[in-house]
């Protein structure tokens, strides 16, 4: 079979059969409603990259499973230029869209199962890799989507799984039946879930043996028995349902969360990839985390460049481009926006190679890239705010520029320099708009913070990973103790 | 007269004929319309924190001017102790309203005009300042608001006003006429110009001979024939048009922004505060800026304090409120809350009376106070976002939750430690969406930056009042040159 | 009787018969000795100051014990405007000597015993205030300098005083004689110790009842058998011992701590303030920790003001004043250090009487204000050096520029912007050194880390301090809960 | 010929006879005078750690010259792989030395000029690129050290070297000769110059046609006639000439730079590799920049490493490890390490072929890592101190603690907790003393800002690198311009 196109995947989600509501509503189809097609357009444009002649050997590579060519979004990586790659790819698809598309979770899900089930299998003789394996080769050849569900609700942080008043609080096996499991439980932040063909689900914490029904892995078509979707809101997400949308900033693209609930959901034994091996639950988290906290470092470096992109503009639009100032918060942008790319770059540079054979990025420094990019974003944005100026949260609508009495005001008094239109300006100014206070501030800002995990636990990792016992040798060693 | 009470003043905003367009429509009354209400409460949120036994005292004052018992927001600051008081009303407004209650900067541009119209009247021989006392005495009789309408739409920002091509776009002179004159121009980002009763016109810029028909000062009523007023989109400003907006996160307040637009307007001459006395454009400006940079350091404080209180109560109802980190963090947000709050405070305490008899605040602190007020809104931003959790971003609307097919896997799924209702659970996070993403970020983070001043312009300021030569002296004489 | 001169207070100090030693050897006199010389004359400056006709009365007042006029540096602070004063000394006192001048920590604890013991006597019916106001009388009335002795060496953090192994970790009484006490122990990182004509002591944390022979206050003459001074060593402190010591950087002043050692000091009743009150420990060491705290945005941002001067004048010797990021650092530079004097004033401000009578400075304002002094000396001091350029930390010894073989290469490759000499430019470098790295960095770095409690003590003190349950109360409002 | 061993360089450094002028004075040989062995010592490990068992195969490598094995420290880079290990080799040099090692800006310089020189050759005909491979033959088969002469004294820095009053202040060609030129001038700052058998000479900025004398790149050996070395003097350097050195932190290690005077220097034919190109000063400037400012994020990485180590070991003496503020610090400074040697990395990773065949990192990444360097040493020196606690820079000298009368009290309170002697804690404190505060901060603060170029040079070539065109096309597509 080959990748599909980006129209052949827009019909594939027409036709998925699953149970979506938005803002209250029952939906019947994330593309035709308006508050869900941008987002399902953001991860269309992953299949649209890999046609293109310009991105397309990017975004393409060959199969080790199948041999074909297949999209570099369904691929295990296996060497460091993999590695590379695949960060690059994410910082030109956050270029493309400004947002969140949604795919690369799911990628970095399956390439951490990958390794992880060819471990449980090493250690329990379990036939785990050979069902994953079996279940990339459907991804790959028919090029389709899958989501990440790791987040559980978690109820009461402080204690276990098993130890909660309400066990559901994680997903687990309520019931083993004949050729398969029943799961109950709800998963949050699922980014991607209503635009994806297959749902992976894995746990979200290491676990002890009383947890045993709570290790469990496995993956099911999204329109399966018993699976709700219900849709995040977002910050001016109703823009879009207005007559005349101009003010949405982003004409195109968005992202989006879903909770997705489990209530008692079948799943064939052929789809488990875990159960049961609760010592296993923690290096998965741990490797999924490690490669997706790189991936940060790519996608949000590419939102970042169209917001600079965005703040450049602006400031020539409005004439301060040629001061120092504004130069020079540009230059500091562009700084951290890069800093952040490093240390992805760096991770990937510095990856190994898994006992599977797949790849994966160097724990530390993914680590690392993530802290930087649950900070500066906030940086980037607020100096982008700067040079925009006030206007950007006091200007009018478009639909006052529209209207007949008062659009002369507006297009005469918001005229920018040298006689740029004030739709133009006002365009530009909606974009930042978008990216640093609406719809795009929840991929940009928020998820930056949380998104791959927050900041305390890459602080976590990285006090577990650093070695502190030979600085400290060198250190007695300088000064003669 | 007395002092209003806040439903005086909800009439009275009924009672206003004024032209009001609010995305792309004309409206009838600001306090009938859902989007406009919001920030007409915040405003009479002012008139009713006077009318309380127990801040009734902070809020009220005696009159230098009628020897009656005035809201503080109309008074003229005649003590360093006035000064102070001033701030820490601000900032208690803050804290009821979370957002920005938009009587400041008429309060600070009123203070401003009482002392540079008798700086003028003593270089020039002018009738400014009796003219102004007279302004005040019906300001304050009558409890009225003033809107400070400075900011022009400036054009291109390397030319002066004189050298536009376009003529209008800073509000000048176009005529003068028997009793009065004509003047045209538009007015951006003026705070509560929809909610008051006064607007109060002044130059946005130093000025030089060739400008001599920018220097213009003057006050008009709201209604005056040629104005027109152009409300600002804010992000997620239509929840507050929902069927059930329950999504709005601060249920009560809101703050608003307009473009004023002055179609030859006429100004009777005893309005006229400033008219071509150019050299005083300058430190009209300055004096300004001062009174407002130093207010931020009030207001800003409270709805920091604001969204403290929300951030340590998501952590509770979460459960995350005993780990050291983010203890840690909320300590964090209090210290940078402080710190602004310090600038303000100190900028009264060190304060100054000018010739006039009013009192100032240093300026030197002030620029200080505000500069600060350009970064750390975001870091605390940062900081509640990141204890918030992502759920912030990707929760359910509460309709969601009132659907009876999903209602109970909200209900279920979102619950907070020990039975922390769901609701009280969502209802925090969308306060916290509110200030930092929704339309109360509008008043805390972007103008937060711009608001009396972009930070470029408290850097100038600053380079200017330091004292750089004297501490140059001290090295000096240390390394014995 | 009156105040002393700068020349009575240095003679006193020659006449000290205390035991000092310093880099491994006992010494004679701290005036007379190099090292410790410049440490004397920063704390005579404070003598010279009064005597000053320009800062003679911002340097003295009238003592409400005595009646006299004394010196600030022993007045018990009895208004706000008193408050306000003492940090506005202080500032001035860091611009003359651009160094720690040792005076107030024991102002700081004068004013804190002074209202403690009134307190201990409040609720004990014993008789220590009244000690205290005779002590202070002495102090008044002979212009004596005391040294605040703190911090204990503290063995084991992680124990209490009475758990410790050595019980002498922390000074306490060891015996009960007819007419006082016997105390052993140390305090570490002493003030201007070995500069002093009288040592109080104090403990250093909140004690309990176990450790009642730990809470024990007193003063006792520098010269008391039993006490040993251990001089600091400092960065480049041996500069001051070259032939000729030219490379100093600051030619006259200097600061020095010292560990003071009491091996079996007897104290008489009357000079005892505390013994066994343990419950009083703790707020003691809060309300010092207050003024102590407030006082460093007073004397820090005096030294501040000496480095950017420094800095403003190496970047003008070396022609680069004109450049924007240059001219944006020293805005940067001022704002910092003025950010550091508004903490220090707002809690001036917002101070409190305490019951005794004597005033207090807010202690939340206060531990904010100090916990910017642990960031922003950092950051201003980078970019001191960022400006000043690598020549800072490359350029020869003024020796060399003195040697008859190489001095002409040094004159002429080190010449400054027209013409300015290279004397002048080494000279303000070495200052710049001095600050950042030599022996001022102690003071400006280091000391405004820990001096008056480390970061993590701000820390603690503004959770406590801070109300969140009001902030909280706001938020549930707003949001309808 | 061999590599040398680390005995038969310091014996090749005793047989120098250069002219060198230490703190005034002409020394005979540089590792037998106290002040300046460290450094050559620190020189000296570059050849040790390729003579070691674990380390050698790191810091050798095949030449592509000569064919043979050859200390990696005079490589020339062809690969990927190449840029990688020589980050990594200056990291671990870092590591063992916590200092500026000086060895790698010759490194750098070699690899510039045998691009440029090639480039100057393929635009001239000139013969430039022969012989410097002739002279890296030299350098590689004798295993020698070169010093990289770059930065001129620079006179008014407003006006370009042929401008200047004294023609002097930038080195040039003040005469040609049969066989060669005469060169006067003087280099500032120049790393391990003492300590090196060969001086590189290249210029330090973009030249035009009139500074045509000023494009002179040449190489010379050390002891050449008319070159005179001034030792840079650094704070605490003269602890090494104590009697008992036990106080300088760091046994073994130093850092040094010196000023180079070359008066009137002969250069023979084949050694000069540009003479008058002045088109490729610029292009030679950027790319040893670009080399440089990535080696950063080796070397001071490594230097931080120990500082982190340092700092762990001394919470662990002092018993604060396990506070929750203090993991949170080291992880912070772990992490902001990490940061710097991502960027480093990254630029190896992206790093390109030149016409040469030479290998050079990317220079955005480049910049990016080293501006970094410019900042976050400074935070993690701050962290470092904290964690060390005030008795960093107050505790005696260990002279203290041998002396038999005080001895005994150093011993006894500043014990570290579970009995941890008082010289190891001393020791531990005096490491981090000298790394922040002494000859170390040189190398880790002050040369973090300015090694390389100073910040303002990267935000220069950040911002001339930063692709804001494609970012702002991105930024029009998506909001619909």
């Amino acid at each position: 079979m080959a990748m599909m196109t980006k129209e052949e995947y827009v019909s594939s989600l027409k036709g998925l059969d699953h149970r979506v509501f938005v803002l209250g509503e029952e939906i019947e189809s994330v593309v035709d409603h308006p508050v869900s097609r941008p987002p399902a357009m953001a991860m269309a444009e992953t299949y649209r990259q890999a046609e293109l002649e310009e991105t397309g050997t990017q975004f393409t590579t060959r199969s080790n499973i199948t041999g074909d060519m297949i999209n570099r979004f369904t691929h295990i990586q296996h060497s460091l230029e993999d590695l590379t790659k695949k960060i690059i790819m994410l910082r030109e698809m956050g270029r493309k869209t400004a947002r969140c598309f949604q795919r690369c979770a799911g990628l970095d899900c399956m390439n951490t199962l990958y390794a992880v089930t060819y471990d449980i299998d090493q250690a329990f003789g379990t036939p785990y890799h050979g069902r994953f394996v079996d279940f990339m080769e459907h991804i790959q050849s028919n090029d389709l989507v899958s989501a990440a569900c790791m987040t559980d609700s978690k109820g009461d942080r402080g204690l276990s799984p098993s130890e909660q008043a309400d066990k559901d609080q994680y997903v687990h096996i309520v019931e083993e039946k004949k050729g398969g499991i029943v799961v109950r439980g709800a998963k949050l932040h699922i980014t991607g879930a209503v635009n994806s063909h297959e749902l992976i689900v894995v746990p979200t914490r290491a676990l002890s043996e009383k947890d045993r029904d709570y290790a469990v892995a496995f993956a099911i078509p999204a329109e399966t028995d018993g699976v709700t979707y219900i849709y995040g809101r977002q910050p001016s997400d109703t823009r879009r349902l207005e007559e005349s949308p101009s003010d949405v900033g982003n004409l195109y693209y968005g992202g989006c969360e879903a909770m997705v609930v489990f209530d008692d959901v079948f799943v064939p034994e052929e789809r488990i990839f875990m159960k049961g091996e609760f010592s296993f639950a923690g290096p998965l988290v741990e490797l999924f985390a490690a490669h997706h906290r790189a991936s940060y470092g790519g996608c949000k470096v590419g939102v970042g460049d169209v917001l600079i992109g965005a703040t450049a503009a602006i400031a020539e639009a409005q004439g301060t481009h040629r001061s120092a100032h504004v130069k020079d918060k540009l230059a500091e942008m562009v700084h951290l926006n890069e800093t952040l790319h490093a240390g992805a770059l760096a991770s990937a540079g510095k990856g190994y190679k898994t006992a599977s054979g797949a790849y994966a990025v160097d724990p530390l420094l993914a680590n690392v890239c993530k802290l930087n990019v649950t900070r500066f974003p906030f940086d980037i944005a607020r100096m982008a705010q700067d040079i925009a100026g006030g206007i950007l949260v006091t200007m009018p609508s478009l639909k006052d520029r529209e209207n007949p009495h008062i659009g002369p005001y507006v297009k005469k008094y918001l005229v920018g320099k040298d006689g740029v239109d004030s739709e133009k300006r006002i365009r530009i100014l909606r974009l930042i708009e978008n990216i640093t206070l609406g719809t795009g501030a929840v991929s940009y800002m928020t998820e930056s913070i949380h998104g791959a995990g927050s900041p305390q636990a890459q602080k976590i990792m990285i006090t577990r990973l650093a070695d502190l016992e030979s600085a400290k040798a060198m250190a007695f060693h300088l000064c003669g103790i």
